[in-house]
């Protein structure tokens, strides 16, 4: 079985991005380039959301691209808005759960899901979701793009490995145990995350 | 210059209670006893808002308890609703930052500054926390009551301390950079927290 991965960098506070969007405060060190790297040879699968594809699309990455040998990559992009993608990715209008559950089935290398949480949450509450992965940046961002949102339930998790790298940052990797004894109930807050 | 600190215990995604108050999922190991012991020993003052004296005063611990000794501590309660508060705790209803300020120049040990993030947001966005101090639980709650809220700008924080300790935590210590180069613009999110 394939292993899907979410994660990221993040601010102490928990976010992605800072309200306008602003990453200056990420430290791109040579730790994280090694990090990115070393992971990036393990998968071969990309996962987003909407949002995160055309934040993708923009800055020219959106066809599966990072880390070199963008044509060994597969990106699928979630959406029940877009028509169409561009060349180099494939878009899923179907359930997201049901389709990560179905592509982990298949031969292949790991799954990334990237960027700002609503995808991630959906997998999370589906439980596709196998690991998490933090580099927790020393700041304080106050608002922004959370890492994590609201999957409805509590999730139980098993801290794998945390070390400090370049920079202050707190690199730690979670297992998901995906058999939670004590379910939540399903919140307000906790609705289908994957229409955009 | 007597030191203020804030933090706690709180899941990955950054809540110190579920939404329902449930606390079950602390893991309230040797470790973590011996590094309240610790820190308990270094400071005489303990500041929460309205909400949090209300718990611990529910709890019977309103009185500056916790740790033994609790003669030793004194406890001041930020409001601006309430008249008065048992013998064992003074009332602060002046602007939280200013009367901390001055505290912080009065001789004295550490000052811990507890509770579900409201007073700290007012403390962090009037400068006077030196120390955020974190025992990251291995587990997702989706929602509750959060460590950190909107302080209305940037926070540069110096990793000093960070290791994994009983039951997959990682308990990490920074310190606050005062100086913040680039303060952001005050949010909606970052008005006055201490009104309660």
């Amino acid at each position: 079985m394939r292993t899907v991965t979410y994660g990221g960098a993040c601010s102490l506070d928990g976010f992605i991005a800072a309200a306008d969007g602003a990453l200056d405060w990420l430290h791109f060190s040579r730790d994280v380039q090694q990090l990115i790297a070393e992971y990036w040879a393990t998968i071969d699968t990309v996962l987003m959301g909407r949002k995160t594809w055309e934040v993708a699309a923009a800055q020219g990455g959106g066809g599966g691209g990072g880390g070199g040998g963008a044509s060994a990559i597969t990106t699928y992009v979630f959406s029940r808005t877009l028509r169409e993608v561009p060349a180099g990715a494939r878009l899923v209008a179907s359930d997201a759960g049901d389709f990560v559950r179905q592509l982990k089935r298949q031969p292949g290398k790991g799954i990334c899901v990237m960027g700002g949480g609503e995808l991630a949450c959906s997998l999370l509450e589906a439980g596709v979701i196998d690991e998490v992965g933090l580099n927790v940046h020393p700041v304080l961002l106050g608002s922004g793009v959370p890492l994590f949102r609201d999957a409805g339930r509590r999730i139980a998790l098993e801290l794998t490995e945390s070390r400090v790298i370049d920079g202050g940052c707190v690199y730690s990797m979670y297992r998901v145990l995906h058999a939670d004894p004590a379910p939540r109930r399903r919140t307000r807050g906790a609705r289908a995350r994957n229409k955009a």
